[in-house]
């Protein structure tokens, strides 16, 4: 298991004192004329993104509202164009890292965990399937209908399978040769990816959409998947008779499209940062995952995961048939659950952080890039929770629903976002924790003299804490404790039960579930388009959030 | 005239002393637990000032949406209830540094600069008198409408002053007692102040769409400004004759309200940036003002802002016209204006930047978080100019106008998107660099042998250098230049052309022409609340865009 700092420097380290030679600089440093060429770089490439992201919003907006001027089909040429390019940027930077082997000396372990890239290829998977689906859709109304919407599909796939490829090998790169150009490559795939975001947000909230709108692109507004297709007013028919299937079928794939540009944006945003690091390799711990000791909370954790689990199966069940008040009582249960598993969660996460106040471990003082950003992924990705949880209290405090079903969904909202908050902050004061058992392993007690002395000094400074429970075995291995023992398993059991508590929480919207749309309120008290694009906004970062809380918490667990 | 870093010590070096050993600390440091400590006050605050921020967001929409549940009276509570808190905090805040000298003992001197505070007063004043205007126009509505209309004026008309009044005197604080409490009331501050400008924004969008919505709050949604007002369907009348007047002045002060909102909430963020900061003292330069040598670039700018107001009046005084015939040539006018400025600007920061490149000047190593947080400011407030732009050339485009106008429109469009990415790159790259003549004044030169001395080790490293010009005086001050003397003045000449275009493109959006609306490509290619929703959103940060470039475009020139 790898924690925090980790870093696989690659090839010999005669090699890397060559490069740094070659570089000028010793490791760990830059001069400033490098510091201000990657200045200048870093600021071309974010003023490429920038611009590229303001058009695509640009072109996005116009082909909702004039659909007659700017078509799906421009916008897709726009999005066609501009995967073709980071494709090829792509494959020239693998070509080039792989001919070159000093092009990427240092490894950022910390970036590109496996978490992220094993939803990544999830997720990619389930857009590729989509792509497949819209392409066999299309096909059908080839006749009368622009090749486009089949090019793009096609190039799309085509783009999707390189960049999981690239973000699988490549994630943890911090490229060290052509720094400018990669930034910019990897500034154009970030944009990219994120425009992709937009434009599937876009016509996820236009499927959504029940009232039909005579003068937006017919076809996609109506919520009953209609065989007809495409904006030619309802002449275009399709021509196989498989093409209702298809449609119904990628429409529920969107989701992990959205989620996949997300992933991929976060993946790119970390890569561009990276460029031109030069790793500082003192920090290198290795931790152990070891559940020795540790019960209730997993004991309570995998209870949690159970009954969510069931009570997901029995939404998804009861929401597939027709009757009203099986639907109601399916939500019910639903918000039954999810307040009841935030509220343990928020309670739990209070003694965690309790428990940080009164230990006096020391804070980790060095300055951290990745956490610092990590840190910021989890801080941003929390707000479209939050997002949904106040757009929802809003309508059902100003609509007055005193019924059961909404005041579990009112307290539901408002304990998730208390429930968040805490986690936020048990997790930041956890990760800023100085490992237990540091320094205090392996290299001086390897020596029984070593360890003797070690325990004469040790003692008589243990023996005035009062509070401390000292352990001395003999041996190799010599756990030489910093705090009490019992706050230390407190928080290994709060942890792991924080984390399976958000596996729970993960699958379920990420698996489909929707009660923000299966419970009408939003949409009779928003706008149609407004609550589902709240929603589409929203929820991908919750998904994301829930799952970089579940790598964030196995950390603190391997830290504690 | 003060630069960069100047940094105003309060009180006497004894007492600054006093205080460093009292916070157990050397002046520039501090220790790892309270670095922990303003960790855990900066998270808080922010916690907080996000939860407001979308509950503010989900409130302003759904009194878009849902104006029957969520009344913009309801809105209003909440806005004043914020504004209340917000300004018993300040009223506190200001007591207790009133009462404890030490509550402030550093100030950042590059904090709320005087053109910040001197729009920040102008900006309050007019927001004052709307707010008088709406008293006065809701005065006559009292018997049948809610008291809150009143309320809400007399409330944000005090948070307005208090406000103006805490920025103006404290804006550069850096507040070292007490710092969670006053980060948590700065983010308050700043979340007050940006849910007042999400209200404006929407209230003025709203207004200035034209298409009467039967669903909405009718009265603020047509342009005409009927007598009627509220959201009583019409049925109540104002019961004295000034009403429409009131109303109709009222609408027209709306832009400087958002600005004000704008302006006072990047200095509450400044002002949270800088709470518990022990500014270093080393960097302590002062230029002077000298307009001695430089003569193009003035003449240019002052011959370039001279046209600008010419057009500027023609096109108000057309546009206030009904001949249709007149309004297009005054956009024409207008925007013919507008290339040409733009086009001469982009030369120059082009020009300007190219003899960056050729200047070997050292480049500032330090740190500086004052100027990091001034370029973020900077590139971030230009992204509004960008979404008006990109908006504006993708609807021209997508509607194939072929006419002179477009045309003209189109080039405007594009010209300026160019030129803030120019200028950007010229300002960032000036900012950076080393200023002329430091180090090199005064204080050596003050003893005649220093200076002899000094005359003979410069000159052989000078000689070496074949294209400087070394210039050498006798006498006090002795400006030893560091690269050659055309480049420094022709960089004068554009620092100082660039300025003065500035302030002409900051006047006319400022002083209301509103080109984007006049001409009607954007209402009729989107939605009209989508347009007027960009431009609103965009235009106020255009305008802070150009107030903050003429700034900086100042100490680059103060530097060179």
């Amino acid at each position: 298991m790898t924690a925090a700092n980790e870093v696989m420097p690659i090839g010999a380290a005669g090699e890397k004192a060559q490069h740094a030679a070659r570089l000028a600089l010793p490791p760990g440093e830059a001069t400033a004329a490098q510091q201000q060429s990657s200045k200048r770089g870093s600021l071309l490439s974010g003023v490429i993104c920038i611009n590229i992201l303001i058009l695509g919003c640009a072109m996005v907006c116009s082909s909702v509202f004039s659909p007659d001027a700017v078509s799906p089909v421009n916008v897709q040429i726009l999005l066609s164009v501009l995967l073709l390019l980071t494709t090829a940027w792509m494959v020239y930077y693998m070509a080039y890292v792989a001919r070159l082997d000093k092009a990427v000396l240092y490894k950022d372990g910390h970036a590109g965990p496996v978490w992220l890239r094993g939803g990544l290829v999830l997720f990619g998977v389930c857009s590729l399937i989509m792509d497949v689906f819209k392409i066999a859709n299309y096909v059908g109304y080839m006749h009368c209908d622009s090749a486009v919407k089949i090019v793009f599909p096609a190039v799309q796939a085509l783009f999707i399978l390189v960049q999981t490829y690239l973000l699988w090998f490549h994630a943890k790169d911090c490229a060290q040769l052509q720094r400018n150009i990669t930034r910019c490559g990897l500034m154009l795939c970030l944009a990219s990816n994120l425009i992709v975001w937009m434009t599937a947000v876009t016509e996820e909230s236009q499927h959504q959409t029940v009232i039909p709108k005579s003068d937006h692109a017919a076809g996609d507004n109506n919520r009953v998947f209609p065989p007809v297709s495409g904006n030619k007013e309802g002449e275009c028919n399709c021509s196989h008779t498989a093409c209702s299937i298809f449609k119904e079928a990628y429409y529920y794939l969107y989701p992990f499209n959205i989620e996949y540009s997300l992933f991929a944006s976060a993946m790119a945003y970390v890569m561009w940062k990276n460029v031109g690091r030069l790793v500082d390799q003192h920090a290198h711990h290795k931790h152990r995952f070891r559940l020795k000791g540790i019960l209730v909370g997993p004991v309570v954790g995998v209870a949690m995961l159970v009954a969510g689990l069931a009570t997901f199966v029995i939404y998804e069940v009861d929401m597939a048939m027709d009757d009203k008040e099986k639907k109601e009582l399916a939500l019910k249960i639903h918000y039954l659950m999810n307040t009841v598993a935030v509220s343990l969660m928020s309670v739990a996460a209070l003694i965690g952080y309790a428990i940080y106040w009164l230990d006096k471990r020391d804070h980790v003082s060095e300055k951290n890039p990745t956490r610092s950003l990590d840190i910021g992924l989890l801080l941003g990705s929390s707000l479209g929770q939050f997002l949904i949880c106040y757009f929802n209290m809003v309508a059902i405090v100003a609509s007055s629903a005193t019924d059961v079903l909404n005041a579990l969904n009112l307290a539901c909202s408002l304990l998730t976002i208390i429930q968040i908050i805490l986690q936020n902050v048990f997790v930041i004061e956890g990760l800023h924790r100085e490992p237990f058992n540091e320094d205090h392993e392996g290299h001086v007690f390897a020596n029984p003299h070593a360890l003797h002395s070690n325990q004469e000094t040790h003692q008589p400074s243990t023996m005035r804490r009062s509070t401390s429970v000292v352990i001395i075995t003999t041996g190799m291995h010599v756990p030489v404790t910093l705090g009490p023992c019992w706050k230390r398993r407190l928080l290994k059991e709060i942890s792991i039960f924080l984390l399976l508590c958000n596996v729970i929480l993960w699958i379920m919207p990420a698996f489909g579930a929707r009660p923000q749309f299966d419970n009408e309120l939003g949409f009779r008290f928003y706008d149609y388009s407004t609550w589902s694009a709240v929603v589409n906004i929203g929820l991908p970062f919750g998904i994301f959030y829930r799952m970089h809380s579940v790598a964030s918490l196995f950390e603190v667990f391997l830290i504690t």
